[in-house]
């Protein structure tokens, strides 16, 4: 991955975009959330996504505690350069819940996601 | 579409939330926009989708000017229900720019969406 950003993010008043993560395979979108300056530039120079958490106030790279890491394929910038899109390879299931995806559910209450993992036997 | 929806939306201190359009068909992610209460509602009655403009502070349909609307198949809401996710049917292009998606290019600059209309044509 390049690591010269050509497009110049738009962090506005918070200093956070949000990031959509989808799955470069097959396209399903497995979380949003909340990225700064530095988990960006983090993102690029790894190759794995980072964001910033908005509640813990700390960057922090996902999978780093259960395992279920995402190597990043491309970064993309929206119109607006005020969101991000990540697409993603990722390991095991994106939502602490153990679904694939941290879309898992309808509006309706509905379960439509697939559960990948048991989250007691992930997280302590 | 049901009306009564069965997860409780948490939309937080700003009265908002992030919602991600996505291609029902071909998994796209289009765009992103923000939602409030009346929005995720309007939304829900009518199965086109709406959003609240921060800048213009005000709901608005998604085509109602460019007639690019979005006939919305399923609503989403992720873990934390603190994010949506449209499953839309998008006529035209979502992005403004004549793009069929708004991340129609990389961080590094490169162009990688296809450009489905002008906009010169479509906006005044």
């Amino acid at each position: 991955m390049d690591d010269s950003a050509a497009v110049d993010v738009d962090f506005g008043e918070s200093g956070l975009v949000p990031a959509v993560a989808q799955d470069a395979e097959n396209g399903e979108v497995l979380m949003l959330a909340y990225v700064s300056p530095e988990a960006l530039a983090r993102t690029r120079e790894t190759g794995r996504a980072h964001y910033y958490s908005r509640s813990r106030d700390e960057l922090w790279e996902k999978g780093a505690t259960s395992g279920h890491v995402q190597s990043v394929a491309e970064v993309r910038v929206d119109c607006d350069a005020d969101t991000l899109l990540y697409l993603v390879d990722q390991e095991g299931g994106a939502c602490h819940t153990g679904h694939r995806s941290c879309f898992y559910r309808t509006i309706e209450g509905e379960t439509v996601g697939e559960r990948v993992f048991d989250p007691d036997t992930v997280y302590e």
